[in-house]
């Protein structure tokens, strides 16, 4: 069954109000199994709606519309849908009703102009808002099925759950569910990754497991969906894919699914008992931030300490033979570390130093990082160096830093060769 | 002249990312007086691509399409273009040497399938994008012009600026021209900053000023569009305007224009030659980074200290009475922050101590947050208490102590009651 979303309004249409409606309800059809094929926005004008509403009836099978439902003279779904099915507009007495007992409870006189609200196209379903005076209501427009929604998030998150997936699954007669399997991957670029997994989805022979990416720098998200009769014929056809993924991606993988990369390394601390110091400089707190703020963090992250200035650090960890010339090198990052851990006493510190380029920033702007961590056991330390400007070697610089943590952590090498730096 | 937005790709079709790509161009096009009538979602999906493009060669003037430009074969931009054209798919060797060229400064390897990226219809006109591999262009469908652009973010908005709005400005043969001022405050809700500016607008009674909010918690920017016959013009028309909006809105302005809430914080800092310590707790360092990375920074940051347990700040600092029981308060907040000045020896202290709400994550979970701020002179101090989850308390604590340290360097109240906070 093909779904189509429109969503409705100026402000939605100027991009002054960021649709999250949209991947609200997008990704609510899509986990029960459901597909969308296409979404519309448009704006608070008749002639635009009747034109989007004849459109979809011709192309798919069910339409969500959102918004336009309200009081004022901008709201046109009701007035246009009739419209579109060819259908007087006609007064709801069911509605109207439930309208001033929602007034009544709030204890508050309803509006001349709420009586608007209550204008529905002959012979339109109504779909209860317990909590809204918008009224939802479902019309077939031609041979497809449109429900109209409010625009306020909470009234159209539950009309969504309780009235209309219910009626789209009946509707849809399908057999068929889906799934979306996720890894997260740093250190390789997406064309990479793209060739590493060459020929993966072949390993499904029916074509219901399509491969995809998302690159957010400094991440790339894989990501398999995949269609099946049941969950166990998804696990079955997932299973075999999966496997290949986290062979041919290997170390690459820090999370996957609903997992994240600072999520991964506190559990790690957390298993160990661990406690955990972060030392850094043009990162700014930035590595620290990411760590520290999680829940059950509290129990594992101890300290931060951020300057600019080497000296600085040098100073606080009680180093005193501070190196007056030369650049920096992975020697350097070792000694802070331990001198850290010394000071401090935590189980793991994770020191990162920063040498930035000279100049304004600029495309080849660099910097090269230097990462160490210290254990009682003993300290590693990895040297890097990232082009792209200023704020992409920051990022980079994060990111490089937590991955080398969660490696260390997980008994990974931690200096293996990533796209992003410069050797 | 009429304009549609088409946002391609499986991840904002199905809502997994929300497409905030359509609200940056559509915002964009808006600010400089341009209108936008459609906007459309698709998938990575060869037909309804081409059904999509077609469908807009038939109803508007020009069409900017985002995304599908990668390396992979679920990028599908170019080639549908070129089948909706007519026209073949032809090797930009322009393109291909910048792409040698970017993975040449960054000391990358080309992979072998970003050659498809060069791959450009026929007759296309090609948009630079000087910070990635994806090419823009743009080429005719019918009689209506396409600007094909690139799905990253900061590709995107680099040729939105350089390449695609000029193109369409000279298309649209408007003689006018046109400014976006804008206002940056934080503390006060859209609605509020609504009601207070009422008005405005009218001061310029030709209709050419038109007022717009954009919210992005925990900022709001206010923005001033406004058209006329030349900078003269728009000049006389805004300055009353502008004045007015700074009466107003008054110490809530934090910024204006491409101004930034740190680098404001940065300049005071700076042309007083100060130098800054920055104490946190489960903010856990994005205060100190908000700062310490920017450019010049490295002059006037010289330390965060970061812990989530107040028992080891005071143990760093150098405070013994540490208070055992009761809740904090902003006196323990000016504690820190003098001890801190006394241990760093900086000219300005921010200490930012929070007090989470007890159990998981919801709604109507809170924060007391505890802002001091110490000079040579004197300890200011602040407290309040931010609702609404954990990452809101997060971000809107964060917000508001850079928010106070800027109000502290200007001379105005640091305490001036805020809408987002529980008295």
């Amino acid at each position: 069954m093909r779904i189509e979303i429109i969503c409705t309004g100026d402000e939605v249409l100027s991009g002054q109000t960021v649709n999250t409606n949209y991947s609200y309800i997008s990704q609510k059809l899509i986990d029960v199994g459901l597909e969308v094929r296409w979404g519309t926005t448009i704006g608070d004008d008749r002639e635009t709606l009747l034109q989007a509403f004849r459109l979809a009836a011709g192309r798919v099978d069910a339409v969500i519309v959102n918004g336009g439902l309200g009081p004022t003279i901008d709201d046109l779904s009701q007035e246009v849908a009739a419209q579109a099915a060819g259908v007087e507009l006609v007064f709801s007495q069911e509605w109207f009703g439930k309208m001033e007992e929602l007034f009544r409870k709030r204890s508050r006189v309803m509006p001349p102009n709420n009586r608007k609200q209550a204008m529905l196209p002959q012979g339109a379903e109504l779909l209860d808002n317990p909590i809204g005076t918008a009224c939802g209501f479902a019309l077939d427009i031609g041979k497809t099925r449109f429900f109209f929604t409010p625009g306020v998030p909470r009234e159209l998150h539950r009309m969504l759950d309780e009235q209309i997936i219910p009626r789209l699954l009946a509707k849809s007669g399908q057999q068929t569910v889906s799934f979306l399997k996720r890894f997260h991957s740093y250190g390789l670029g997406e064309s990479h990754v793209d060739s590493l997994l060459a020929g993966v989805e072949a390993l499904v022979p029916d074509g219901s497991l399509k491969l995809g990416f998302r690159a957010h720098y400094p991440q790339l998200e894989t990501k398999l969906a995949v269609r099946g009769t049941d969950t166990e014929d998804i696990r079955r056809k997932l299973a075999p894919v999966e496997q290949e993924v986290r062979k041919r991606l290997g170390n690459f993988i820090l999370a996957e699914d609903d997992q994240k990369l600072e999520g991964v390394i506190l559990e790690e601390l957390t298993r160990r008992e661990a406690s955990l110091a972060v030392v850094e400089t043009f990162t700014g707190g930035a590595i620290a931030a990411r760590i520290a703020s999680l829940p059950g963090a509290e129990k594992v992250f101890r300290r931060g300490i951020v300057a600019r200035e080497l000296a600085e650090i040098y100073a606080d960890v009680g180093l005193h033979e501070y190196p007056v010339t030369g650049e920096l090198t992975a020697a350097t990052a070792k000694t802070v570390a331990r001198a850290t851990r010394h000071r401090i006493g935590t189980t793991h510190v994770l020191a990162v130093l920063i040498e930035l380029d000279e100049g304004a920033d600029r495309i080849d702007f660099g910097g090269t990082i230097l990462i160490a961590i210290a254990t009682e056991k003993e300290t590693v330390s990895r040297r890097s160096r990232i082009l792209g400007g200023r704020e992409w070697v920051r990022l980079g610089a994060v990111e490089m830093s937590l991955d080398c943590l969660r490696r260390y952590l997980q008994g990974l090498p931690v200096d293996e060769r990533i796209d992003f730096e410069k050797v």
